[in-house]
């Protein structure tokens, strides 16, 4: 190639006749002199151009912002009074300049990118994808690929692909269709996850299984979540739980090395969805702060405050100083999030004023003991069912973190696993059980006797997840190998034996032809690298994403297609 | 883990206890010992069962095939005098063996499975993948991955994932269509490639992007095809062919390094277009044999052999002796790929017997030494238009590598460049131009003035193909990168200019705001690995696969869909 080297790994050693290639900005002419910067991926360097290098002054002089330009010249460090120390401090001395192509004037300016629209960026994608901090983003998504890719090879899993064209799968969200023309009045279904066939793959022998596989959920959708987005899917045969979390922790640590330069101290703290649930109010808990909900249900029991006294869990936790007005806002979080309400004390000396103070004369020295709430500060408080108590008081702790900054001064990533997952769901709503996890993760085996009886919600399931800073990274769980348990689980969801054998008859009969015991996980690639590059949205670590109308503002898709496209695949729009 | 090692990766450290985890096969009672083979990905080894060990025993005696066992004993040698050299040396004495699950007896006997009908093996694919020969398949497809991976990640390229709900693609192919539920009555279309997503991506300053990508094309499905596949996708910026040529040569013999073990030395073979269909009359001509096309136009130009005497060409390649019957089904290989006849000559010492040997008394000295003959051998002769000739006869020296064996004895591969690709291509049928490669190529620079001429099927592209062994392993070109050059490509292909706005306006947008110089390739990865693997389809490198009704016989894909999810994308099947 006819360049030295990228702009941004030129070093000492290349002091000297250079040529560079790039995009032009800021081009200026000053005292006789043109200045402007070249840039390429991986830095910036500002050019110098003489009026004595006739040929290339006159090139220079063309240049406009985002032109495409080849630079020869000397490579040097600037005058000595114009240096600062770093890459800034050296600059090429232009002996030619040759235009490689032309640019209109953009729609944007590149370094005020970050105030433009989302719908303008998305529209001249290619133009956002040459901002610096997009560059980084999708830099630091390949490094992450690459470093999972040299990790699950050096522990012998297999790279194997599975089908993107396949039958409508079982994780509960929408499928995406796509007719079929050979088979006129039949669709596939775009996968939602690989889940069946990397089971089908333990069951096949191959033992350690892996892939960053494409996944599809037709959702509506959020700033968090894409139609289409990418998984980190591993399997394991023979192994137990213990295996997959010592595993994937490691994994985790790999890449932590390899793409933040940092070391990750294992093994990795863990919490049950208990725990979790109880002390911050989240299965997803953001550990990067303290700052937990304290349990009081005791202290109010039978007491004389009725909201409180039949409740079967209060929980509190302690605020800094707030306004009525804050307090306010918070208690929006917390009915959002299915409380009555947000009960509330301000601390003044060694009593409470405010809110339910007439309530708690009694328990004013208990209530300081557990949460250690500081003078002049508040104590919230939600009450009710168990889980929407500490639901509710979880959402609270989150927008307490972002009011008063909690997350300053922790640690940047604060990664932990959350177990022992219930294995069904109720569903007050439909009066109905789900799974929590997805039908085929294989419960705790000192729980199995409750299938079927009024304690089935006491199931623990052999699940987990891998949280960091408040997102649920990955998760997985030990997989049912056992056609009979299968089979049990269906009837614990409701399906009947002719609706399992309908939805599900080719994988309950593969499980009869010796399947080993097996587990694994999958991670939300896309998610990860948005924690790790402290992006704002997954929009920002995928170069081609969709708006939340599901489109492609670039492109134009999805767009309308000829009559003669649908005659062909036997379809209609409806009028 | 509890198991020791996968069994295939015993070695003598491992003698003594171990614990070892798979699928039975072979059980027997011999001498009143159990045996049996104990077998995972990596191998397998034989179990003795004493009934001493009455526990082991009792459940070795309950194995059948395709059984999962865990088996603890002791590893070691067998007596010397069953000993031939070879993993087959060593044993395990069982002191307990465990069954992990059992197995209903398969459908069909595994070490017979490539008798088996294609149909059932896919029916039972978990099964059919547990063949020695599938899995050895599918590892090398993941190891080639993991080295090409590997070397994109030296070369400095950025994996960059492109988007799977899209908008039509214009290689040329009938696309997939989804139906959006947010968009209703729009379609997104699944990629047939990312090709202008990557030159975007260039555009974006990315300077040099790797994918893995999965593509799709709703073609009629033949024996090596597939409604999706996997396509190594790359592309760099400030480039030139040999920039291209060269890393994607290097690439090459790091796979070849990596995965089989060989060295490649380069640089490769390169033959034109032009010398390609000329000496093998083939654009991917099967190099691992000589036995080229001769040409002999000018013997037979203006003579008494009216059929040649005018014919633009005239091609003949020499055979061993044949029979009259072979003559004829080599024959009909000539007129499907266009040939009007299979002219033929015996060589009888110094002359020349049967066929057409009347009309070329004049000229056998000439036919015998151009041609080189053996005594007895025949001589076979296509004429016609240039590219019928060589077309047809290509296709019928290929007919001869088969019923020969010609291949034999000679290198396992043979790859090379094929380069200097015709820029458009003119299709008789509907008098209409059309790209060789695709609308994205650039012209040869020289070449450029013939645009719109009717010399325009002279402009020669920068477009180039990696071939092996008589399959088109991959291909690319440098690209178009300035605006007027690409509308002056649509206008060659007969598109307006309003037309092309329509179908490709936003990538002619993108194209005026600084694109550089750059060009790429994208490699058939399924293809790539069935040679390496010499397996006979791609249907055997690929775990799932579709028959050719394009349906998944596992899963059973396609299939009909509830009205109501019709109803959600606005659609109704046809009456």
């Amino acid at each position: 190639m006819k360049r030295t080297a990228l702009i941004g790994e030129l070093t000492d050693a290349n002091l000297g006749p250079v040529t560079l290639q790039g995009w032009v900005s800021g081009r200026r002419n000053l005292g006789g002199l043109i200045f402007f910067e070249l840039r390429d991926r991986s830095g910036a360097v500002q050019v110098q151009v003489d009026p004595a290098q006739a040929e290339a002054f006159a090139q220079a002089d063309e240049l406009r912002a985002e032109f495409v330009a080849e630079v020869t010249g000397t490579y040097g460090l600037r005058p000595q009074e114009q240096r600062k120390g770093g890459p800034a401090d050296y600059e090429v001395l232009a002996d030619g300049v040759r235009i490689l192509n032309r640019a209109k004037t953009p729609p944007f300016e590149l370094d005020k990118g970050g105030e433009v629209s989302e719908d303008v960026r998305l529209r001249y994608r290619y133009l956002d994808l040459r901002r610096p901090e997009m560059q980084r983003g999708l830099m630091l998504r390949s490094r992450t690929w690459a470093a999972i890719t040299e990790f699950m090879e050096r522990e012998g899993f297999i790279n194997i692909e599975t089908p993107m064209l396949t039958r409508s799968t079982p994780e509960g969200a929408r499928d995406f269709l796509v007719p079929s023309r050979l088979n006129e009045g039949e669709f596939y279904a775009l996968p939602q996850s690989p889940q069946l066939f990397k089971q089908m793959l333990m069951m096949a022998g191959y033992d350690r299984y892996y892939q960053l596989a494409r996944c599809f959920r037709d959702e509506d959708l959020r700033s968090d979540r894409q139609p289409d987005f990418t998984q980190l899917d591993m399997e394991m045969s023979f192994v137990d739980q213990e295996d997959v979390l010592d595993m994937n922790s490691r994994l985790l640590a790999h890449i932590f090395g390899q793409v933040m330069g940092q070391q990750l101290s294992l093994p990795l703290p863990r919490l049950t969805y208990q725990e979790a649930m109880d002390k911050y109010g989240s299965d997803k808990p953001d550990l990067r702060f303290e700052h937990a909900l304290v349990d009081v249900t005791d202290l109010f029991a039978g007491g004389e405050f009725k909201a409180f006294a039949g409740a079967e869990a209060v929980k509190v936790i302690a605020a800094p100083e707030l306004t009525r007005k804050a307090i306010d806002e918070l208690e929006r979080v917390a009915k959002q999030n299915g409380a009555g309400g947000l009960a509330w004390l301000k601390r003044g000396g060694e009593g409470f004023t405010g809110g339910i103070s007439k309530f708690v004369a009694g328990i004013t020295p208990q209530l300081l003991k557990r949460t250690g709430v500081e003078d002049g500060g508040t104590l919230l408080f939600t009450a009710g069912d168990w889980r929407t108590a500490v639901e509710a008081l979880g959402a609270v702790r989150l927008a307490l973190r972002d009011l008063f900054d909690w997350t300053a001064g922790g640690p940047q990533f604060a990664p932990l696993w959350v177990t022992d997952f219930p294995q069904l769901d109720y569903d007050k709503d439909s009066g109905t059980w789900t799974y929590m996890h997805h039908p085929f993760t294989a419960p705790h085996p000192d729980d199995t006797a409750l299938f079927g009886t009024e304690r089935q919600h006491e199931i623990r399931a052999q699940a987990y997840d891998l949280v960091m800073n408040g997102f649920e990274i990955g998760g997985g769980s030990v997989r049912i190998h056992s056609p009979q348990t299968q089979r049990e689980m269906f009837r614990a969801i409701g399906l009947s034996d002719e609706e399992a054998q309908e939805k599900f008859g080719f994988f309950l009969e593969a499980l009869e032809y010796g399947t080993p015991p097996h587990g694994g996980a999958a991670w939300g690639f896309d998610r990860l690298v948005m924690v790790l590059s402290g992006a704002a949205s997954i929009r920002d670590v995928i170069a081609f994403p969709k708006n939340n109308r599901g489109q492609d503002l670039m492109a134009g898709a999805p767009s309308p297609v000829a009559e003669g496209q649908l005659e062909e695949l036997g379809l209609r729009v409806q009028e």
